[in-house]
């Protein structure tokens, strides 16, 4: 893994599982950690690596909406807001709350185009759903899908194509995709996400820039208080955002109101720091949740940010065990992420 | 990754998932190509990374039992003998022939120390099992334990202790390690498989090495005939190794009789080539089977072995795509893995 000093390698190991005391596995990646203006200031791997962001592109996705009063026009509550940027677990709480973000826009159910999976919440509890079908209110996208029906009635745009990449509402997060990554447009590989909607590459540094502009506590240039209006929804209800038993809402309230955080599939995790105004971005090369969870852990700890009550928080996710079909446990997962500080020596503030 | 050309890298790019023409994620990974003395006739990264081999394994664990007359004693068929080195998936097939192994030893149920988990059909056929309690028969290792507690009857052996590591079967199963796989007794490293067995990890050019010589033709100077009965046993009955839909199956199915191939947990995968007499393994780093199916069936292109009937049967395997939750093509997996051929430009024979 020696790389000749002046070139930084694209993916560095971010995370193993051990057992019996040796490496049995190891986790590739990257990460980015740049300021509002997408300075990198810390950074393993290349900060440059192309990335899809999946899920972790929501708030993105849902800043046309709330920019064009669409929060105010159908009196989402700040719950239905949150669920807005949410992979939930498909919770009786997080289906209510779509049904009637739905209701409010004149939504049906049979408009969503994000598809049918067994509910998170299972998963979650290490529990086996029951088979389908399933209800798309209990896609994890569900709150995104809603928001985007409603934004066509905000705007009279039709809504049977609102997922075609030409319609209005994504040409809208296109640019919002633009204007908050600070990635040109030319620069975005599109593709197609799990629930079908256009999903966009660009650089890891890119997706760190967006969550700290997203965390800032002044109005945007650009989109007013919409980001802040949103992070503070994803602060305020992190269980909407995520679910039970999950990560995101670890995150959030380890956090304690100061970190903005959001997965996306395929290993993708961006956080927002509003103490600092900076934005952390991981990719995980092989996609797997496994090693991004302590890696995140472990980036939040190098950037001295993970206090005593946070650092107990987040316990169960730092380096879990891994046990066997008996319950024995063979070994853990661990961080071995070692963050690059040439650029930067402290955060900013 | 660009590491100083004297020197190999421990972990190179096998494979790749795209998503609108574009790379998502990476599975890095190592690759050892060996003949039956063990030396190195292709590689990728460092063949002689350590990893553990899981259930890899499992026609080593089988050796002793084997080669003392234990498939006799007991009046094992060839499916039975390929069980013993079976990862199965808990089809009625495997659970009543694994029934019948036991109490032609005089076992029970009760002795099996495997533990339980959902048998495995119901996730290659993409269907949720129901919930527990599952038998310890239907766990994918159930064949090698009963030929464990088999092995304790014909010796005469406690059979409560069977998978302590210091347990005379164990020490046998270690001896048997350090023999076919070439490796010294001071280097193995032992830890606890998902099974509860020893596992030990070891370089990968030595499970190439160990599966060279189960894929010989003739007699084994220590083993006898052990190795060739259990890789005959294997070859005949791969549907009792593996199971219906997965990739052990189409693998010995696509070789014809001249492969025998076993897969393990966390991205391992071995292979004996009778017709050339030589071993392939393969470890995914980051312990995903997503990345392997491809790198092992673009390694055995790379080898010259794959002609197009084989071609054909491994169509599914390697290059699937990626659907999303509507059942929309989003991308593939690939292999992108380049077998380095400086130690030989041909393979024996």
């Amino acid at each position: 893994m020696s790389a000749a000093p002046t070139r930084t390698p694209i993916h560095v190991p971010l995370a193993v599982a051990t057992r019996g005391g040796a490496v049995e596995s190891t986790h590739y990646g990257a990460v980015a950690v740049t300021d509002r203006d997408g300075r990198v200031l810390y950074s393993a791997g290349d900060p440059e690596l192309v990335t899809f962001t999946r899920s972790a592109l929501k708030p993105l996705q849902a800043l046309p909406f709330v920019a064009g009063g669409g929060v105010e026009r159908f009196g989402y509550s700040l719950a239905q807001t949150a669920l807005l940027c949410a992979s939930h677990s498909g919770e009786p709480r997080h289906v209510d709350a779509v049904a009637d973000m739905l209701a409010r826009s004149g939504s049906t159910v049979a408009e969503l185009q994000c598809g049918t999976h067994a509910p998170g919440f299972y998963d979650a509890r290490g529990d086996i759903p029951p088979p389908p079908p399933y209800s798309p209110l209990a896609h994890n996208c569900s709150g995104k899908h809603s928001g985007m029906l409603a934004y066509c009635v905000q705007c009279g745009h039709p809504k049977d194509s609102y997922l075609e990449p030409e319609h209005p509402l994504q040409r809208e997060i296109r640019g919002a995709v633009v204007e908050m990554t600070g990635v040109a447009d030319a620069d975005l590989v599109r593709g197609i996400d799990g629930c079908s909607a256009p999903n966009y590459a660009f650089p890891l540094s890119g997706l760190a820039r967006a969550y700290a502009r997203l965390a800032a506590d002044a109005s945007d240039a650009v989109y007013g208080n919409a980001p802040r209006t949103l992070a503070s929804a994803m602060i305020r209800h992190p269980e909407m955002v995520s679910g039970a038993l999950r990560s995101d809402l670890a995150l959030m309230q380890a956090g304690r109101g100061d970190w903005v955080a959001k997965i996306g599939a395929e290993g993708v995790q961006a956080l927002g720091v509003r103490s600092h105004g900076i934005g952390i971005a991981v990719k995980v090369a092989d996609g797997q949740k496994r090693g991004l969870y302590p890696t995140v852990i472990a980036v939040l700890e190098q950037l001295g940010l993970v206090d005593a009550p946070a650092r107990a928080a987040l316990d169960a996710w730092r380096q879990p065990p891994v046990r066997n079909y008996r319950g024995i446990v063979t070994g853990d997962v661990r961080a071995i992420v070692v963050l690059d500080k040439r650029r930067a020596t402290r955060l900013p503030r």
